[in-house]
């Protein structure tokens, strides 16, 4: 499995990767998923990737001479060429598509299915950041204001915590730990995600980042932020009082409690009738 | 879609379901999904369904009538006469087998699965609480000290607060507590997910309960654990300091961020080499 996440705010980019992979639960592997795109000045792109590895990796590989050709000038468009995210996006569809050509009837023959899911975002210069999330076909989707994160992989055990904490004004620092704790959370939760991560900060307009790191198991800021993460969130669930059972009782329609209002009420029980 | 958990403790049980079903996002229902079995003073019995709603429907309504053969006395055995809870989870697992004798060929024909889980618990006189989860083939597992609860449905969302939570210790009230915590994540997250819920809180050995309620969006308690939690979650996640970056810089390899320890450090940037 896999879990990565992106982020697009205001002052700029957050990307966050695990790097654990796994063919069954007894072959498990380390293989970073993020790639970063750079030419200081220029453009800074990172790739996220996940789903099946061999996949992913031949995407990697033929990004780097895939072309698409420019209608008008007929010149071919590539990620180091291509003046807006857009086009850059649409190099990386076509990929896809080239590698789909290539692998997708012999996985199929194997009943494996073409499974490859990508999250590419970054900025080049003469356009403000853009952040994608590419599927197997190699169309994409973009964030919005409304929604300015992507995940892919296991996503679900790390999501409450950026629905509650950002919006496109979140600062940049504190988004690359609130990917953090989404990823603490999933590594909790799911033993197919694992350290060591890649984390990358991306600052509105510098085209280019040295906020790079590669956080593993004795990283102390992760295991800080680890360990109060579940200190305090457990010190919050305490501090919120028990339910109060009053007495009022109350005769209620078979099989199903009563709908009640006011506090938690003890009230009769349903039964099934008796045969 | 469905959450349902279930929670076996030393001090008793715990039992919670959201009611909320859909064939289809354009198609949204609320159902029960607990029912409660009563003889006060002989035994109380839970049961929670997911899946498939005319399949778990239908065992409900079949588990009134099933009987299973005692290989000694050949006399009939239902949850009413059981002797034990594992009887009972067979006279369930066996009422399961019925409707799919019924009713699987017809859904495969129209490329539908035979889906149901269910959870079913509770104590008969003469023996301990006991908790079992119950799949579609009509086998089932029993909750152990190591894992004292079973979630049905959408699990995720509110498995990691289960986890960090709940011991065959933790007092019953503070556990129904973490029940609702756990669906209230899942609601947050789960559109498919929705109130009203049903709660029911089971304490060992009275064979009986009267702490069942029904819980909608008026419950001032859940109204006051929703927000507080979601208002705590977020101090906590403010108290916990962002990262720090200093300027060490280090050459590093191409492709991928040197492996860094001791504090998160600026490193220089992996590139894709250029073309």
């Amino acid at each position: 499995m896999t879990y990565c996440v992106a982020i697009k705010l205001n002052a700029g980019l957050v990307f966050l990767s695990d790097s654990r992979t796994n063919a069954g639960l007894d072959h498990i592997s380390t293989f970073r998923k993020m790639i970063v795109y750079e030419k200081p000045g220029d453009r800074f792109m990172v790739l996220l990737t996940a789903g099946n590895l061999s996949i992913s990796q031949s995407v990697r590989e033929i990004l780097q001479v895939e072309e698409l050709k420019n209608p008008e000038t007929g010149e071919g468009i590539t990620i180091w060429n291509a003046k807006s995210m857009f086009d850059a996006a649409r190099v990386l569809g076509s990929a896809i598509r080239r590698v789909y050509e290539h692998d997708a009837r012999a996985l199929r023959n194997d009943d494996v299915g073409f499974n490859v899911s990508l999250v590419f975002g970054g900025q080049i210069k003469g356009e403000g950041m853009r952040l994608f999330q590419v599927y197997s076909p190699g169309n994409f989707i973009e964030a919005t204001d409304e929604t300015p994160y992507f995940q892919i992989g296991e996503s679900k055990y790390g999501k409450p915590v950026l629905d509650r904490v950002i919006t496109p004004e979140t600062p940049l620092d504190e988004a690359a730990k609130c990917a953090l704790v989404s990823m603490d959370s999933t590594i909790k939760s799911n033993l197919s995600v694992g350290l060591p991560l890649d984390l990358v900060v991306y600052e509105a307009d510098s085209l280019k980042s040295d906020k790079v790191v590669c956080i593993d198991q004795d990283n102390p800021y992760y295991q800080m932020l680890h360990n109060s993460w579940g200190q305090k969130l457990r010190q919050v669930f305490d501090s919120i009082e028990d339910p109060v059972w009053d007495d009022a009782h109350t005769d209620i329609p078979l099989k199903m409690p009563a709908r009640r209002h006011a506090t938690l009420k003890k009230i009769g029980t349903p039964q099934e009738k008796l045969i």
